[in-house]
């Protein structure tokens, strides 16, 4: 018999090293298409993803809107494949996010993009994969074969890889990014305690996070909906405020993602409203000046904010992880899920 | 003492009559704003809204996408009030949704867009607001004072304008949209039988839809939030397949808005892996050929299929109005609600 969650495990614990890999191996490839990306000056940047790499593709949205300045968008495949449009995509850098590069959506959409003018780049964790073969530049991951159908380390490689393209892309050198391994591996090692225990009969929970932490809390609260099975949903802290707040009494938990930075500054509002309310909230981020918690999960200071969502959802996977197991389920096991899914 | 829901559900049955006002008396001045848009041709579409207003914006992301073949997004207002972002904007149309045209970060976005060179259009319920004055351009969508926390009637007449102003805007003359108010009224006649008593002990429910319609389903979880504190998560239907699938099981109800057309054929895939799973299915929709479904809401056919979102809100609403009561609450006072949200 097979330990539960054993695949998982290993790929969480894998993530370092998986960052050290590209940040050494993926340098010059990144460096290349970053050069392309520079030269062909896209007026605006499209990214189409699915599932964690949603999430991905979401947090490079942040990354060219603040720190380019340029429009950005998140195209829903349907609009090419369902419904047939052909958008008028000069000066447009498109890009499709995918671990397997294998959902037939995202390879149309890719060639349609490609059809229409825009400038189309797979980022996946696949080199022979029908996307990277549809688009005109790839992007390696490195991450390794993923097994888990829970996507761990495919999903903050594609957000380093992200990242450094970008940051070549503005004339960076990545430097930042040099430590992330290190921090890593530190975050790895720390106990999440006996947050997995207090969730252990929830039905419900809310994530939540502003600017980059925002797909943080998407991508927590996917992989507690694909390994536990409750109804986790994620809002930025702003929406939150907007509507979904009326659901929040004391039993149901919140997990709020803080990181240093303007992101984390503009949470404290909203966890101002979460204490009138006595919600239960545990927060995740360095040590913030924050009163009403319920419990934290503490990570290490000094890392620019946005690489933090690199950090971040290390123990947020260890909780999905751990939560699984006391929960009687196999997290390597989701009922109903399939490694490649393919949606048209 | 009085009726619970009373603002609510006047509110949602005033509905055909507000799009009557605004197909009568809006037509002149969204003709003279899509005859701005038509001369300046914008290359890049990016919508800002929060809560009901967000769906509303992602409805004509789709319209824009879908029938202009216009690159679009949504954008976070966080990027330029929170990180302070001053991106580049020549050749954009820049449109803020909002019911109150109140909310700090939208009237900030609004203006910075401009100053960077959008071209600006706020549409608002309220054309003395902060964001009313802030954009080049506005559209009154003419609903009346709204007085429901729970927004119902400026959800469905931000629609409207949205549709007319691009109807408009690639040469239509709304016509399509004339019916609408007679098809609103018959589907506010028909009965939501005992679906509300269904859910009565519900504490997590899923929404799915695709394309035009997945916007539906964010509004209809929206409504159930605010109103009957539940969880409630919108998927689009493909979306779904990619991990959050795995949480659905027969204690888990999930609503799927299936229209006529691209969008609702799209669902049928959908329907089947949720049929395998035994999930308790009701289909919102003019009577698809759909086998094991729990329950049927059943719409008139014969509107196309990017006005069906108009249609197809209005027993969902109603559900949220009627749930919140079977409940013991009062869905015109949502805990931890007001009117007009402020965020930063």
């Amino acid at each position: 018999m097979t330990t539960p969650g054993r695949l998982m495990a290993a790929e969480i614990a894998e993530q370092p090293q998986v960052w050290h890999r590209l940040l050494a191996d993926g340098a010059d490839a990144i460096a290349t298409v970053a050069a392309r990306i520079a030269d062909a000056a896209p007026r605006f940047v499209l990214f189409v993803g699915r599932g964690s790499s949603d999430h991905a593709a979401l947090y490079a949205k942040y990354l060219v809107e603040i720190t380019h300045g340029l429009p950005a968008g998140l195209v829903s495949p349907s609009t090419m494949t369902v419904y047939g449009t052909r958008p008028k995509l000069r000066d447009v850098l498109y890009i499709a996010v995918s671990q397997s590069g294998g959902s037939p959506d995202l390879v149309r959409s890719v060639e349609v993009a490609r059809q229409q003018g825009a400038l189309t780049l797979a980022v996946t964790n696949n080199a022979n994969s029908a996307l990277a073969a549809a688009a005109e530049m790839h992007v390696d991951v490195l991450a390794g074969r993923e097994r888990s159908i829970a996507a761990t380390k495919s999903y903050t490689a594609e957000l380093l890889a992200l990242y450094l393209l970008f940051d070549r892309a503005h004339g960076g050198d990545g430097r930042h990014a040099a430590r992330l391994p290190d921090f890593g591996a530190r975050v790895l090692a720390c106990d999440i305690g006996g947050i997995a225990q207090r969730y252990r009969f929830a039905q419900r929970l809310i994530t939540i996070g502003r600017g980059y932490s925002y797909p943080t809390a998407l991508e927590a609260a996917l992989k507690l909906m694909e390994t536990c099975y409750l109804s986790a949903q994620a809002f930025s802290g702003a929406d939150l405020l907007h509507g979904p707040l009326a659901t929040v009494d004391t039993q149901v938990p919140v997990l709020a993602i803080v990181p240093e930075g303007a992101g984390g500054q503009a949470m404290l509002p909203v966890l101002s409203r979460l204490a009138e309310r006595n919600a239960d909230v545990v927060a995740v981020g360095p040590e913030p000046a924050l009163e009403h918690l319920a419990d934290r999960i503490t990570l290490p200071r000094g890392i620019p904010e946005e690489l933090s969502p690199l950090l971040e959802i290390l123990p947020l996977q260890r909780l999905a992880l751990q939560l699984a197991i006391a929960r009687g389920g196999d997290p390597d096991k989701p009922r109903g899920l399939h490694k490649v899914t393919e949606t048209l």
